[in-house]
C-alpha cells in the first residue's frame, strides 16, 4: 500500500499522477479536514471534495475546485433569502454538502461518508479523512482568531498572520485506518500541499507524527514551494508566522523528524546540500504538474526515490 | 384584518384573488404546516412555500408548486450520492429549505422564518405558519401509518386510507398571532383547501376551533369540492375515511360548528337547502379560479357574503 498525506488541489493533482503509475487499489489518501466548516447548516469538506471530485474527473480544472459545468441557482437564492454568499457553492456541489450533512446527522462517520462518496463517484483509490472528529484550523491574525476559510476565502488572506491553532486536536483521533496505514505502508508520500494548513493538521493528530517516525516505510515529500513561493495558496504568510523559511529548505525543516526524501524542483537544486545536512535526501526534478505526463513523472520520481532509499537502508537501523 | 386559513395550491390562488380586492396589509394567512417534513436533513414546508412563492409571482403555475424555470442539478447529484429522489426539489427551491433549516437550527422560530422569507421575496400579506411546533400529519393506511407526503407523493395516494393523525397536536400551540388574529378579524375565510389535511391540522390545534366558535367575525368557507370531486389533491379518500360525504354538503358538515357561510359552485346549487339546514348559509357562484378575473370574483363573493351575514346578524347573538 502507498499512503499519501493530502491537502486539496496540489494533492489531488499529485494523486492523479500516482494513479497513472500504480494500481488504484494500492493507493490510500489521508485527507486534511482542518478546512471543514459549517455554512448554511451544511458540513462542507473542501479538501475531501477536491480530492474526490478531481479523481472522479469532475473537477472544474481551471479553478481547481467546484464541479465542471456547475450552476449557481441555489446560491443566488440563498443570497436573496439573506444567507451568506462569500463561499461559492454550485448546485451539484451542494448535493455533496447536503447529503454529507444528512448522513452525519443520521449517525454515519465522516470516514463512512467519504468512502460512500468516492465509491458513488467511481473513485477507485481509498480516501480517508484525517479524523472523524472536527478539528477546525483557526488562523490567529491581527484582526482576531478565525476559521481558515474565513481568513482565506472570506477575507482573502488580507490579515497579518500570527499563528495557527488546530482546535480540539488533542482530543481528536486519527480516523480508522490512518495509523494502521502508516504502520503497514510500503511507502508514505506527502503530497505537495501547504505544510501548515494542509499537512499540518494531519501531523498534529495524537500519535500521527510518532507513527511516521516509527514506520519502516520510506517517507517521501514533494515540496509545494518552488523558487521561494508556493504553487498555489497562502503558504507564505503561514510558514513565515511559524518561523519557517518559505523555501524547499523550510519544507525539509518542517518534516525533518520523520522525512527520508524531499523531492524538490530543478530551480531549487542549490538547496539540495542544505537539505541533506538535515538528514533528508534531496531529489531534484521538474515538479510542476502541467499535465498528465508531468503528474505521472513526479509520482514515478517520488516512488523511485522511496525505493532507492529503502534499498539503501535495508537491514540497517533508521538513522533519523 | 381579514384572516384566511390556508393549505397549498388552492389557498394560494384564492389569496391571489383576495389581494386584488383588498389592501395587502389587511390580509393575514394562517398556513398549514402538517405537510412539513425533513428530507435530506432539510426542513421542507410545502404549503408555506407554495403560498409565499405564488404570492411572490415565482410559482411554476403549470404544476402549482416549485419555482418557475427552476433546474434540478442538485437533485440529480443527491440521487447519484444515494439520497432519496421521490420528492423533487429544484435548485432555487432548495435555497428555501437550506436557509430555513439553518435559521431554525440557529434558534429562529418557523414564524420568524416565514416572515423573513415573505419579506425577502416581496410578499406584502402577512404569512403565519399554523404553529411553531412540528405537527406532522400522518395517514393511517392499510400499508401502515406514514407521513402525508410519503402517502401522497412517494406512494402516489395508492394505499387505502383508514384515518389521519396530527402527531403531537395536543402539545402544540397556535403560532403567535393566530388566536389573536381570529379574535380580532373583521372576516375569517377558509380557502378552498383540503378539509382533512390542509384545514384539518389548523383546526386541530388546541384552542383553535374554540376561538372560531367565539369570534365575532363572520366565517366564510369556499368549498374545495365541486360536483362531488376535489379541484385538486387527495380529498376524496381522506374525507371518506373520516365518514364525510365528498361534496359541498360534506364540507359544510365538517365546519358546521363554527361556519357562517359556505360558498359553493353553481354545479352544486341543489345542495344549498341541505347546507342551510345545518345552520350554514349557502352562497352559490362560479368557484373555478381559471384566471385573475375568476380569482378576484371569488374573493369578492366570499367577502360580500361575510359582510351580508355580519349586517344581518348585527346586534343579535350568534345562533350556531
Amino acid at each position: 500500500m502507498i499512503l499519501t498525506l493530502a491537502g486539496g488541489v496540489g494533492a489531488a493533482r499529485f494523486l492523479e499522477g500516482l494513479l497513472q503509475v500504480v494500481p488504484p487499489e494500492t493507493i490510500s489518501a489521508v485527507v486534511n479536514t482542518g478546512d471543514d466548516f459549517v455554512l448554511h447548516g451544511l458540513h462542507i469538506s473542501p479538501d475531501l471534495d477536491i480530492v474526490t471530485c478531481t479523481l472522479a474527473g469532475l473537477i472544474d480544472v481551471a479553478q481547481g475546485w467546484g464541479i465542471t459545468g456547475d450552476t449557481a441557482e441555489c446560491m443566488e437564492w440563498l443570497g436573496r433569502l439573506g444567507g451568506p454568499t462569500w463561499f461559492k457553492l454550485g448546485d451539484r456541489d451542494l448535493a455533496l454538502h447536503i447529503r454529507r450533512t444528512a448522513l452525519l446527522r443520521e449517525g454515519a462517520t465522516l470516514s463512512q461518508v467519504a468512502d460512500q462518496f468516492r465509491r458513488a463517484l467511481g473513485v477507485s483509490i481509498r480516501i480517508l479523512p484525517m479524523s472523524d472528529q472536527p478539528v477546525p484550523t483557526h488562523i490567529i491574525t491581527d484582526a482576531g482568531e478565525m476559521h481558515f476559510e474565513e481568513y482565506f476565502v472570506q477575507r482573502r488572506a488580507a490579515d497579518a498572520v500570527r499563528g495557527v491553532r488546530f482546535v480540539g486536536v488533542e482530543a481528536a483521533a486519527p480516523a480508522p485506518g490512518v495509523l494502521e496505514g502508516i504502520a503497514g505502508a510500503e511507502a508514505i508520500l506527502l503530497a505537495p500541499s501547504n505544510p501548515i494548513v494542509s499537512i499540518g493538521p494531519i501531523l498534529a493528530l495524537p500519535g500521527l507524527r510518532q507513527a511516521l517516525r516509527e514506520t519502516h516505510a520510506p517517507i517521501i515529500a514533494v515540496s509545494p514551494i518552488v523558487g521561494g513561493a508556493p504553487i498555489k495558496g497562502p503558504a507564505a504568510p503561514l510558514m513565515q508566522a511559524a518561523g519557517l523559511e518559505v523555501s524547499a529548505l523550510g519544507i525539509a525543516r518542517t518534516y525533518q523528524d520523520f522525512l527520508d526524501v524531499l523531492v524538490i524542483d530543478e530551480v531549487d537544486a542549490s538547496l539540495a546540500p542544505a537539505i541533506e545536512q538535515l538528514g533528508v535526501r534531496a531529489v531534484v526534478t521538474d515538479t510542476i504538474m502541467r499535465g498528465p505526463a508531468e503528474k505521472a513523472h513526479l509520482a514515478r520520481v517520488a516512488l523511485a526515490a522511496g525505493n532507492a532509499f529503502a534499498f539503501a537502508t535495508e537491514g540497517t537501523e533508521r538513522t533519523e
